[in-house]
Formats: structure tokens, sequence, C-alpha cells
């Protein structure tokens, strides 16, 4: 699909001819719209019509390096409880006018728990997950259900669940969380109550009782045959993903198709009881970069939110570049050119709100030929 | 569903109690988050996480009485063509700050078109529609195919599809566009082409190919067998729209189930191809109240406009409460009580943003009981 | 898709060579499995896996001047009521061994009913309509709605709903009924349940209260919003199909694509709750072939029953050809090539058992590049 | 859903007086009816329209120990090669005339190759997998990729995908084939079409790649994100099987809901894109009855095959009852109760045709209270 080229409509917004000639009878009727509640079309269609999408959210990056250690001293000095609910800071796109919105539409935040913590239980209608770059020791209790977090799991947690989260270790542990807040403020679906002030249970096993029902591939519980729409699967352990990333680049080395593009290995997060996506706002997908290994740009409507697993590499969103290393965070706004390029290999876990488009028709994506 | 009383958390919203002490190590993490574009949740969850939809936008009605003089000043004094595309004139919600948005997902405008006028063709990923709550004369041409427009006819025009518009007549017509332009903009997914600044053609059929495809009940062209992600029926004509609703209340004097409640008719538009709403993103109605009739209090996820088409009555939205006739708009924001009350009878045309939260799992209605 | 050449496997099917030897071991390993109730691939591979279908079912012919003659004896021989039911009488293909199944999928009968006559009231999983090539006076009552059968209607009504039929006027009525019947009584999900000896109601009104709520195009009742397996509408009328048909052969004539091919209009009969087949193993649809036409060879996996509306034709079926005229019924067996041809024009009812194959991802189609 | 008691019809069924009477004008027309390839309604009704399913098909068990010699013995006899295609010896249901036919719908063999055999490649639209109830060895090729097949494992090959088998080993190997050949024969859906002699590969890896590519729980991968009619997943592992069905009784005896009923774990074996069946028309699950262990009688329509694969039990299907152990096999016909009980712990494989009713709505359970 080829899209136009934006400059005649850039003319359209900005270009006064463009626009009628302010008489003083111009000036009343405008006037007048002003006083009955109305705007014209024709002065606002350049901003609400562009070309392609024109995101107010900018590429960034945010260093783990900086965002962890404002975790720790947050750890100290802001207690965790009922009411502020989650010790949790959230990154603030420079082009969102200071609103805790990673983009328009998501919420990415590192959250941190001190030793012997509660994190009080409650629901909402967000979908959430967690993503652990690091660090260990932290259950989040979903409904009852103990979900041991470690680093490299993914856990998702869709909306209208239970859930809190408790720390039963001698060592604080940190996070990233990933919400539809932005979405769900700005379209005003937004529900919450309160549970207990403490979790449920304060067991601590290796494996939630969802992976013991659902954790089997191909496998289903006669007890649970109706489709969901979020995943009943809680923990999405990194053993499985890493295995799954390093066979698909094995594969690809024997010849089958198995990867993306060259050297790119990718795996998306799926609801076992449908195949699509873990929850029906969020999508969420693990990439890995063989050595030496650069991707074509691509452009795809709606926005995501990386963090570097691991590994180092070179990221270009629009007409911003970084060198990007192990927790680094980094957002790509809606139809912006995205790069990844790595010499020692790189690991990334992506979120993004790609299921909203896909469900209403507005999802599109666009690979330019090569990277030049 | 019940939905928790909202007290606590406005208490966790306003309460200062409820906010960490401002020592001076605290503020300067507060300061360290803005350098680093960071917000914590514990500051803002109030106003991101109510316990129900606070919405934006206010209930508010725009009397056509005031609107249409607007709309034929318009005509006399701006031109309509290439750039400003068309003499459309928008709702702007009080609540959100003087952006052209009925609601934040909603946009609802007045469009105006002279004799031997053309609104030049283009298209746009934005789905639309229009309705007719009076005149004719008017066609909107759909990818080369004619529709006229006539008082009570729903013509929607989804995502993507050329359409201009040509007034043959000599006379000036009027109308209603309904789009959401404002949620494409907040999702930032837009798209826009320029095509011909005439339409492609001037034939004026009394049905357009469409129609006569597509416009027999229950029945199926062989050779559109696919299901479209919008409707293929570029017209819903007012005189199947009146006799679906008067047989409704004909049925249900004749002791059968057929009406929403009792003296309250109304119709969904819908894609034939799927039995679902004419759009992925917008959900079109018509609402007829018998003489003497009020309907229930129903609160529900998402926001509408509706229109009066005919007949006289009382609307509350919220704590606010209008007499409406033929023309006036109203919008009812996310979650707030409407209730519709007539004497003489009152027929409705209502479009919202529902498919959006039903496709997304976000959609809740609440009815109460009973008026009290 | 091109599919083998059948001959090699015909060789499997009926080379002795094929086979291996019958020593007197092997016979008595064959006498073992009988006595084991077990039966070799290899000797049915031939006709369990041909490399295309071969239909048991052959082409064949009822004449309607045959036909009805014989429903009229019955209907002064044989009595309609509690036990036998209805006074149906069904085409039994020759191919069939005498079972009265047109296909081994698809029961066809005329059914005939006496002035005065009540065809009392049952149900059954077997999904049924009734389509009327001439005459009318019959009403048939589905769950106590009373539907008035004409020239044309196609009546459909699916499993598990209660019906009855009575004759209220002073002139018998024939028609054809089409079910499920041999598909299944093959795979064994029959059920089957009495009513009432005599109809809930014996009101004639011209509409059924389901066309009432559901005979408007593109418009749902808000009452009924789910999607059901089967058309709520119980009458689609000729009068719709009629002008659908007509406007195709007209929107052809001015140059735009509306027909199958060249003077081949045709509808499919739909649901309106999804736009799919109007029950989940039937289909149903009527062809309009304009004067002077004839259809492209067409194959398709499973079975057909047409019957001759109005106007004359050739039809040719594998190596069976017929001249046909109003009422004539034919059968199409699975994977049959199928041609169509007509001097004066020619009207078509069919319905077929692919939504069965549809639905199991069995289904193929074929077209042969032109009649030769 | 409660249904009718049987009798009444049985009496419409067989009782002469219900019938109308023999005059000479009636035999007269009944002739009539045979020349014309006629068949009435009223004789046929009480064998077409039970209250209730009547399979044709009975209950029937095959011994294990006396199935495998059979095989054995056709593996001494009987070459295996182009034409025959397989050496595979189906259980051909008493009810059922001699046909191979387990139940009305589904095939079920005993396959049988000696080392150094190539089962040569060929495909079919017939759904198809293996079920290993001991041994290991051979490789079944699909679409080039080699699946090892072992004890515990279940290898779904679904309809018109190349295959073939090869024995690498030293020792012969027997294992069980499910099809729906009898369905596809009913309905006239065959196509088949012949392969290369021998298998395009001979590599014997552990896992295929396949499995490397689907078998982790939940994750996808990026170059395959359409869903597909039947499971990419070639191979479910015993070891993930067990230990599913391991953990829902655990879970059971921690006092969670796992189970189908007490003591009875079960899981079913799912398409990885979609969370439903595994082919469009065959439904295969695993059943694990903990020891002393009795399950409630249940009433299906559709049929079953079932093989025990570890344990030992009493299974009763209708009036028939029998002691079972490693091997067997028994088939369920439609709606016949089926009780299942052990002392010391039984293991059972089962496939069905639920996936065809389901599909079409005709699909009915129905369990009674408990065993009387």
């Amino acid at each position: 699909m080829t899209v136009t080229d934006g400059s005649p409509v850039t003319i359209v917004a900005t270009d006064a001819d463009d626009q009628p000639r302010r008489t003083p009878e111009l000036e009343e009727l405008y006037r007048g719209f002003e006083s009955e509640l109305l705007v014209p079309l024709w002065t606002e269609i350049g901003d609400l019509m562009p070309p392609t999408p024109r995101s107010k959210a900018v590429p960034h990056l945010w260093r783990w390096d900086r965002l962890l250690p404002m975790a720790e001293r947050a750890g100290r000095l802001v207690p965790v409880g009922r009411g502020g609910e989650r010790r949790a800071i959230a990154l603030a796109n420079p082009g969102l006018g200071g609103r805790p919105f990673a983009t328009p539409t998501l919420w990415a935040a590192i959250q941190y728990l001190n030793p012997g913590e509660d994190a009080p239980v409650h629901r909402h209608t967000q979908n959430a997950f967690r993503f652990v770059v690091e660090g260990e020791g932290v259950w989040t209790v979903v409904d009852g259900d103990p979900v041991a977090m470690r680093r490299g799991d993914f856990l998702p947690q869709a909306g209208w669940h239970w859930h809190g989260h408790h720390n039963d270790t001698d060592a604080p542990m940190a996070w990233i969380d990933g919400l539809d807040i932005p979405f769900q403020h700005l379209v005003e679906s937004t529900f919450f109550e309160f549970g207990p002030d403490e979790v449920e249970t304060r067991e601590t096993p290796q494996r939630s009782r969802s992976e013991r029902l659902w954790g089997h591939p191909g496998l289903r519980p006669l007890t649970h045959l109706e489709p969901t729409p979020a995943t009943p699967l809680l923990a999405y352990r990194w053993e499985y993903t890493d295995r799954a990333l390093a066979e698909q680049l094995a594969l690809e080395a024997e010849g089958h198709r198995a990867t993306v593009e060259p050297g790119h290995a990718a795996v998306r997060y799926t609801n076992p009881t449908t195949g699509g996506d873990v929850m029906p706002t969020v999508r969420a997908e693990f990439h890995r970069l063989a050595p030496d290994t650069a991707t074509a740009p691509r452009q795809e409507v709606g926005s995501s939110v990386f963090q570097v697993f691991d590994g180092t590499g070179q990221v270009t969103v629009g007409r911003q570049s970084w060198s990007v290393q192990r927790g680094d965070l980094f957002v790509v706004p809606s139809w912006q050119p995205l790069t990844l390029a790595t010499e020692g290999g790189l690991d990334l876990f992506r979120f993004s709100d790609a299921p909203i488009f896909e469900r209403l028709h507005q999802h599109r994506v666009q690979y330019k030929e090569t990277a030049q």
C-alpha cells in the first residue's frame, strides 16, 4: 500500500492562502461559531486529517542506569499501600505534555517492591502485564493464584482480575509494568475496585496453578473449553521463550523458513484459547537479533515500547538513533520507521497497541525494501 | 454488574493525607523524576483510575435553530473546495478544550452545500456517515456510485473509500456528518488522500447501484460472498426504517415482544455481510418513543450523539435536562445516565462508539430498575 | 486448484495385479480378519480413496407433470396426521438403493395438503425449508408465528423449532420440502418431538411476525442482537428475489459487475444475523439466466437439488442432458460438472449441502474455462 | 436438555395401524411411486426421524492381543507399497455391514511397518492422525518434515498434506491410525494424489521442525500469524500429556477445580493457532482416571473410539460391558451412554467426530446425575 507524499497536505495545513480571506463578516461568523460551541473543519483539517499519522509522541530513550536508581530512591522515601496502590514510576513521553504516557495509548513504568512489602489487592479494567529484566523474589497473586516473577518472564494480567504483589525475600525487586492506561483514559472506559490490603496467600510456589493447567504445548484442560478474551496462562517463562528463539535461528541456519528476516527471530505471546494476542488491547513479543544483523526499516500504525533484555545494539526511530544496552526502554510512535542493528547480538522485549488497530480494521504495516 | 461507590477513590484522588509527606528528599526525588521524564503513579492514580468512567466531555445540547443559520451564513461567506475540502461545522464539546470533538471519540458536524457546488473527492481512514434531518438534492458519490440523500436517510461511508458530493438542484442542502475523527486522532491512525476536484459522475439516480445490489432483505449477490469490515449498502432509506419501527410498536400492541421496553422501538443499522455494526468503530441506530413514553435510565461505556428527527420530548443526561425538538443534537458522555421521555412521540437518530468497546471487551451497560 | 487425472487410481482400484497374490496363507489371514471384524485398507482403497469424489448418487430428473399427479392421488388416498406426520413424497435417487434420498445428504419431497387439513405440530433437529413453485393457501406455523406460503417464496424452518401447516382455503396446495434428513441420518444426530395435533393458531396474516421484525434491508431489531445459527426471517418473498435478480441483469446491461457470469444473475438467501447461509447445513440460492445464455461448466464438492421455477432450458449434469420446464427437479451429485443453457430465459431455485463442506474445510469448486 | 421418551415414536415406527390401509388403490399408488423413483415419508419416518439417535453402529471391543498378532502376520504376508499404500487393518463395526468403519464417521486401524520399509508418499483430503500405544522407530514425514513416533505420542496429520512413513530401525512397529474416511466417503468429498514412492528424507531427528517452531507453550512464531484450519504442530509428546494430567489430579488434591469430575483428569489436543480442535472433523483427547474412580454416565451426539493406553478398568457402553487393558480399542456409538471405572487407575486415548456436530450446531451432550 503506497502512502501519499505529505507535502501538499502540509501546505493545506499551514498556507494562509488556503483559508478564506478574513473579512469582517467572516470574523463575525467565527465569533458566532465560538459562542455556539462550533468549530469549522476547514481551519482544522491539516491537523485532524494528515496524509499519514503524525504522532504527538516523540521517539525517546530511557536509560536503565538512570531509571533504576530513581526507583531505589523512591523505595526509601515512598511507602507503598492503599491509595497510591503501587510504587510505580511511569515513562512520560516528552511530546505528551508531561502526562505519564509512554505513547498516546500505552503506559510503561518501573515498579519497585522492598523486602516484606505488599502491594495491596485491587482490580481495574485496564489490561496489564509485568516483564522482568532482572532479579526475582516477588510473587504476584492473581485471583488467589501466586505467580513467581523471575528474569525473562512475561506475566500478563488481564483487566478486571484481582491482583496484588508481595516480596517475601530479603532483597528488593524492580520490574516493568505495561498497561493500556492512556488508551482507556482517552476513551473513558475505566473501572476500578479495591480489594484486601494484603494478598490472599503468601505461598511461594515455583509454578502457578495457571501454568500447571495451561502451560503444556497444545493441550487444553477439559474444564476450560470456551475461548476467553485474555489468556488464562499467567506466566510465560524465559526458558521457553529463549528456546523458541534459539530454535528459529537454528532452523534458519539449517535452511528452513523460521525467522522474520535473516538473523531476526521473533515470537508473539498468545492466548492459548484463541491463538490471538494475550489481551484485547496489548500485543507482546520477544525479538532476538543474531550477531551482525540489521533489520529492514518498518513502519506500523500504532505505537510500541521496547526494552533491551540482553546484548547491545543501535536503534533508529525516525530521525533518532541510540546505542542501547540491558534494561534501556525506548518508544516507537505511530508510523515512525524503526531499524534495529547489532554486532554482538540483541534480545528485545516489545509490547504494542496493535490489537486495537487490527480489531478495528485500522492496522497498516509498511516495509521499506532494504536498509540503505 | 454492580459498580463500586465512587467516594473512597474520590478521597484517594483529593485527600493530601493520602500522599507521602513532602520532605526535602521527596521534593528532590520529584525534581529528579521531572528531569528524567518520569511521573509516579501515586500522584496520578485518582485521575487515571477512577472507580467508574469520569468523562471530560459534558452533556450538551446544540439547537438546530441556532446551528442551521450558522451553516447558511457559512454558505454565503466560505467557499467549498480543495484544501478545506468540506463546508462542515463541528460540535465542540465544552469539556474538551475547544477542539471540534462532540465527545472524546466522535465528530458531529453540520455540512452545507449550495446549488451547483461540488465537495471535492478524497478518501481517509476515518469512518464516516451522513444523516439527513431535512431537505434533499445532494448526491454523494462513493467510489463512483451516486447516492441520493433525502430526509430520514442514513448514508454510511466507510474508511478509505473515495467520495465527494454535488448539489445539482437549485436549493441548498444541509445534513449531519458523523465520523470517528477524534478517536483516530487520539490513537494516531489517520491516512488521507486527495482525489479529483470534481465528482466522477453527475448522474442523479433515485437508487444507487449499492442499493440495487444489496437493498433486498436477506438476499446476497453471488458476486460478493466474503464478509467486509464495513457495510456495502450505501443508503438505508427512511421508508424502511419508518416501517420497521412502526411494526415493532404494532407487534407490541398485539402482545408480542418486539420493543426494547414498553413504547420504545429501536433498530440498528447493520452490515448485511456480517449482521454486525455498519462500520468497525461506529454504531448507528434509530429510536422511536410512542406518545406518553419514558425510558428507564441507562448507563453505557462510551459516548453517543443523538439528533431529534421528529416530535418533541424531554432528555436527561446526568444532571442536565432539556426539552428537545426537530434537529436538536445532544451528546451523552461515557457512563452518564440517559433518560428519554415524550408526550407526543419522539423519533431519534443515534450514533455511538460502542463497537470500539465491544471489540476490545471493554463494553459495559447498566440499567437502573426504574426511574426513581 | 488442479485435480489429478483419475486413470492411475482407477487402475489401482481395479487391477488385480495390484493386490498381493492369493496364497493359502493370505486366504487364512483374510479369514482371520473376518472373524476378528477387521478389514484391510489395501483391498478397499480404490473405493474409499478415489482421486476425486465418485458419487453413488446419479444425475436424475423428476418431471413435475409426473410428480404432481402422484401427490394429488396421495391426497385422495392417504390421510395426513399424527404418526405419518406429513403427506410428503420424496425423490429417491436411483443410485442410492431405493432410500428416499435425493443425494447422500439432501432430502427433497413434494408435500400436499387438502383444503381444511392440518399437518400436526412437531419439531426435529433436521433443518428444513419449503419452496413454492405454484399455488398458495397454506400457512406454516413456526413457533406460533403463521407464515403464508405463495408462489416463489422461500420459507426456511431451522432445526428444533415447532412447526405445523394448515390449509384454510378451498383448494389443495403442493410445494417442495428440502431437508438435511439423509445427512443427519448418516451421522446419527436426529432428535424428534411431537407437538399438538393441530396448529396453535388459524390466523392467516399476509406477513408473519418474523417478516415484520426482520424483513427490512440492513435493519436489526434491538431486541435481537446476538447471532443465531439459523435465520430468524421465516419468509423470503418472491417480490424481493425477483427484483434483486432483475437489477443484477440491469446493472450488467449498464456495464457494472453484478452477475456471476454474462447473463447469469444469482442471489443467496442469507441469515441477517450473520450474513451467512440460512441454516448450518443447507444453502439456498435462486439463479436467473437471461435469454440465450449458457453457463460455464462448474464442479463442486457436495450435492445440489434444482427446481425449475420458470422458463425452459437445457441442463447437462455429467453425461446426462435434459430439456427442462416449470417444476422439474434435478440433482447434481458431488463433483459432477453442471452446465445450464436457455433460449427464452430460465429461473431456477437451488439448494445444496455446501455449508457442511465450507465449515469443515472440505469445500472445493472448479470452473472449466468456457463452454465448448 | 431433556429428551422425550422413545416409546411413542417406536410405536409410530412399528404399529401397522399407524399406516393407511393397504387398499388396491393404495398398492397401485405405491407401485407408481416406485416406477417414478419416489418414496413416501409416512412409511419411513420411524427410521428417519427417531426421538433420539439410533446408531446402526454397535458398541464393540477389539482386544489388542488379538489385533497385534494379525498385524504381525500381515507384516509377513503382505507387502507395503504403491497402490495398497499402507499396511493398515481397520476395525469393522459389526453393525455397519462389514465395511471398514469403526463408526459411521470414523476409521480406526492398526498400521504395521517392518524394518527398512517405506509407506509411500501420498496426500488425501481425509484428516488423519497416528497414536502410539507401544514401540517406536518409525518416522512419519509430513511435507518433508520427519516426525519421530514414540509411545504415548499423538501425531496429527491434516488433510491434503503430503506424508509417508519409514522404519529405519531393525524392529517392526505398529500404531493406530485414526481418520474421517467413513464420513468423507458418505458425504463424497474425497480427493487423493500420489507422491514419490519413497519418503523425501531419511533424517531421524528426535524433534520435528514443526515442534521446534510450535512446541513452546503460548508462543507463536512471527512467521506464522494466520489461523490455520488444522494444527501446524505435528507431534504432541507423551511427556507433556502425562504431566498435564498428573498436575490436574494434583491440583484437585490441593482443593482446586482442575478435573472434569472427581478423579477424572482430561486434556484436549488443540490447534495452537485457534485454541480449537486439532482438525476440522476430528477431536482428540486423553483421559486419566485415578485409582478407584468411576465416571458418571454420559451421552453425546456423535461417535468416539477409545484406546486403553495403560492400566485396567471396566467400560460400559449402552448395554455392553467389558474389562479392558492396554491396547484394547472400543467404540461408543452416537447417544449411547458411556461409563468408565477403574480400581488401579486407567489411561485412555479418545478420538471423536464432535467437531462436525459443533460446527453444524447439531451437538448435544447429556450427563445423568450419578450412576444408578
